[in-house]
C-alpha cells in the first residue's frame, strides 16, 4: 500500500490496488454469490469451485465404483497423512509430523492428555481466559476425567509467560484470539515454556492460512488446527493434530483406536500403537470431508504465504482506517490490536449495538459475524477478498449507521449461530 | 424360500426368487459397477445414487451459497440430531437418544467413560475376546489414562453372562461379531447384566441395517454405530452413539467440546453440559458426511425392517448351502454359526488359503473380504444383493477351486487394506 494515503483513500485507490494485487488472481478460483462480500471466511471458509468436481469425484466414482477397494486404489486409508502432510507445509511442520483426524476439540484432548502424560510430575495446564470456549472446555473435561489432580490455571493474553511456572505440565494457547484477532508470539512463548519445563500446544485455527505459522521454527510440542476456516475445507471439514517428531515415540495415545494400531488390519487382541504419528489416529477416516479439505489445502499451497500475510495485514489497516474516518461518530471501539503486527487476519469492533448491525449488514449481503457479548467480527481471507470489497463493506457500515437500519425489529432476534 | 428345495435350487429358482422378492426394487436405487456382485456391504455399503445429488447439493448450492448462513438456513447445526433420530427409528430408540457424531471408536471412548463413572465403585470392563479390536483397544487406552484401576477382562463369546460379575462395570459388546456374523441376544445378555448392577453398551456395526435392533426393548444403556456399512453413509462416514433417555441427566462427558455445552454460541468461559443426549457431542459436526449418511438412512428408512431380515437370512443360507453342495470338497469349514437365528447378515468360512482365494474372486468381480488369520467373510445387504447373485457368487469360487486360480502368485501379496 506504498503510496496510498489511507486518510484520502476512495474506491478508486482500492480498485487500483486490486488491479496490482498479485493474489487477485485466486478469487475466481471460488464460487462466491453475486452481492455478497464475505468478511467471514474465518468462521467458515468459501467454496473452491474444484472442490465441487472433486466430492463428486471421490462420491461417484471412488466409493460408487472402486466401493471397498477404494482404500488401496484411491489410497483413503493414507489420506489423513497426505493431507497432514500438506498442511505441515503451510505451518513448518515436517512430513510425519501433521496428520488430518477427527475435530479440532477431539485433537486438543488427545494432545492434551499425551502432554500431560509426559509431564507425569506437573498439575497445571495454563491457558487463556479468553482462549476459544472449546479449548478450555476439553481441558476441563480431561482433568475431571483423570480425577482432580491437575488443575486449568487461566491467565490474561498478555500474562501469559509470566504465569508459566515449575507446575506448569503444558500452556494450551490459540495462536491468533478467535474474538479479537490479537496473535500471540509463538517462537517467544514456546521458549519460556521451555526454559520452566513445560511443553506448549497451539492452535491455529485462526492462523493457519492467513498468518504465518513456523512450528519447528518455533519449537512447538503440539498443535491442533482447523479444515473449515482459511483452509476452505468445508463445512465440518476434518481437523488436524501436530507433534513434533521427537516426541513421536513417548507418545501414549489416549483415544487408542485401531486406525492408530501398529497392524490395523492383523486384528490383534491387544494394543500396540503404530511407529510414528499413525498412532494418535483414532477411528476410520472421513474420506469424503478430507478429499474437500485436501482441495482447499492445494489451492492455499499455490499462494505465497508472505503474500497472504501482506494482503491480509493491508485489508485489516484499509479496514479498521475507513471505519475510523467514515463511522467515527457511532461509538465503535477497535477491539483488535492497534499494532497489526500483533494481529491475524481479522478486525473486530465492540458496540453495543454490536449484535443487530452485524445482522443489518448481513440483510445488505456484508457478512461479518458478531461474538457475544458485543463484538462485531470482521475476517479478510487474502485468498478472496479484494480491496474494493472493503470499500463497499464499509459503505454499507455507514448507511447502516446513519440511517439507523440496525434499530429495525427483524435485526433484534438473536439466532443460535451467527 | 417356502417351497424350494435348497438341495437342488439352481440358477432359475434363483431367478424366480429374486422376482418375487420384495425388495428387489431396491437395487436400482444403488449404484453399482457392472461385472460386481458385492459382498463387502458389511465393510463399505454401496453408492446409493441420491447421495450425488445431495453432496452436490451439500457443497455446490449450501456452503457455496449460504456461506456461514447454512448452520441455520440449512440446520446443519441440527444434523446430529436430526439423523440420529432417524437411526433411532432403525435401532427401536426415542427421538433424543440418538446423535450422529465423530468415529465409532471416539462414541465408544465417550460412551464407556461415561458408564465407568456411572459405576464408579466397579473396576470391569468385560467384553468378548474375539470383539473388534477398536472396540478392545479404546477400553483399554482409556483404562490406561484412568491410571490402572480397571480392568479389561475378556470372555469367550459363549460366556459372557456367566463372566459377568458384582464387579463388572460395563459390558461392551458387537452384536454380531465381525468375523464370524454370530449375533448375541440382546435382551437376555443386556437382563443378566443389569441383575448384577452392570451396565451394557452394544456396538450395533454389523447389524444396524440388517438385523432387528430393539435398544429399548432389549433395555439397553448405551450403543455406538457405523454410517458407512449397512446405512449405506459413504467412505469414512460419521458415527452414531445412543445411551437411554434414563442416563441422560448423569452422563459426565470426558470429551467436553464446545458442541455439547449448553449454550455452545454463548461462549462461556466454564463448561456446563448440555441438558440432554446433545452434551456428548464434542466438535463441529461434519456436515458433508452427515449429509451423505442422511441419504443411506433414509433410503433404509423406506424398507421394512421385518422383509430385510427375512432375505438377508434367506441369502445367508442359499450362500452356505451352495458352498456346501457345489465346494465340499475343497475345505471350507463354516466359521458362522450353523444356526441362521444366531447369526447376522454374513457367512464365514475357514480356509488355509483363505487369503488368495478372497483376492481371486475379486479379480472376478465377487468382491467379499478376508479377515486374519483365515476367514474368507461374505455380506449380505438385503438392499442390493439378489439371489441370482450368490449362485453367480458361487459359481466363481467353484471356478476358482477347480482350477486352483487361487495360487497364481498375484493372488498371494498382502495388501494392507482387504
Amino acid at each position: 500500500m506504498t503510496g496510498v494515503d489511507l486518510d484520502s483513500i476512495d474506491l478508486k485507490h482500492c480498485e487500483a490496488l486490486d488491479a496490482a494485487d498479485p493474489l487477485a488472481r485466486f478469487r475466481e478460483r471460488f464460487a462466491l454469490p453475486d452481492g455478497v462480500i464475505y468478511l467471514d471466511g474465518n468462521s467458515l471458509g468459501a467454496l473452491p469451485k474444484t472442490a465441487l468436481d472433486r466430492t463428486a469425484e471421490v462420491v461417484g466414482r471412488e466409493w460408487g465404483e472402486s466401493l471397498i477397494r477404494g482404500w488401496t486404489a484411491h489410497r483413503w486409508i493414507d489420506l489423513p497423512r497426505i493431507v497432514g502432510d500438506k498442511i505441515g507445509r503451510l505451518t513448518g511442520a515436517e512430513p510425519g509430523e501433521v496428520l488430518v483426524a477427527d475435530s479440532t476439540s477431539v485433537n486438543l484432548f488427545k494432545l492434551m492428555a499425551a502432554a500431560l502424560r509426559l509431564r507425569p510430575e506437573r498439575r497445571v495446564i495454563l491457558s487463556e481466559r479468553s482462549n476459544f470456549p472449546t479449548d478450555l472446555y476439553i481441558a476441563e473435561g480431561l482433568i475431571e476425567l483423570l480425577g482432580g489432580r491437575h488443575e486449568l490455571r487461566l491467565a490474561d493474553g498478555t500474562d501469559i509467560e509470566g504465569a508459566i511456572d515449575d507446575d506448569t505440565a503444558l500452556v494450551s494457547l490459540t495462536h491468533v484470539n478467535y474474538r479479537t484477532g490479537a496473535l500471540h508470539d509463538m517462537a517467544a512463548i514456546t521458549a519460556r515454556a521451555h526454559r520452566a519445563g513445560a511443553l506448549v500446544l497451539w492452535d491455529l485455527a485462526h492462523s493457519v492460512g492467513a498468518v504465518p505459522v513456523d512450528l519447528n521454527g518455533a519449537g512447538a510440542d503440539f498443535a491442533v488446527g482447523c479444515g473449515y476456516k482459511y483452509l476452505n475445507g468445508g463445512p465440518g471439514a476434518p481437523a488436524f493434530l501436530f507433534a513434533a517428531r521427537r516426541h513421536h515415540a513417548e507418545l501414549r495415545p489416549a483415544l487408542s483406536g485401531w486406525m492408530g494400531h501398529a497392524a490395523p488390519f492383523a486384528f490383534e487382541t491387544g494394543y500396540r500403537p503404530a511407529q510414528g504419528l499413525e498412532r494418535m489416529l483414532t477411528g476410520t477416516p472421513s474420506v469424503i470431508g478430507l478429499a474437500a479439505l485436501e482441495v482447499g489445502v492445494d489451492l492455499m499451497l499455490e499462494a505465497d504465504g508472505a503474500a497472504l500475510r501482506a494482503k491480509s495485514m493491508t485489508l485489516g489497516r484499509l479496514f479498521a482506517k475507513l471505519v475510523e474516518r467514515r463511522c467515527g461518530r457511532y461509538g465503535f471501539r477497535l477491539a483488535s490490536p492497534a499494532d497489526e503486527a500483533s494481529r491475524g487476519s481479522q478486525i473486530c469492533f465492540a458496540h453495543e449495538h454490536g449484535y443487530p448491525i452485524v445482522q443489518a449488514l448481513i440483510a445488505r449481503g456484508v457478512i461479518g459475524d458478531f461474538r457475544a457479548p458485543d463484538i462485531l467480527r470482521f475476517g479478510f481471507a487474502p485468498l478472496y477478498v479484494g480491496h474494493a470489497d472493503i470499500w463497499h463493506a464499509v459503505d454499507h457500515l455507514v448507511t447502516v449507521m446513519e440511517s439507523r437500519e440496525w434499530d429495525r425489529p427483524e435485526f433484534q432476534t438473536r439466532a443460535s449461530v451467527t
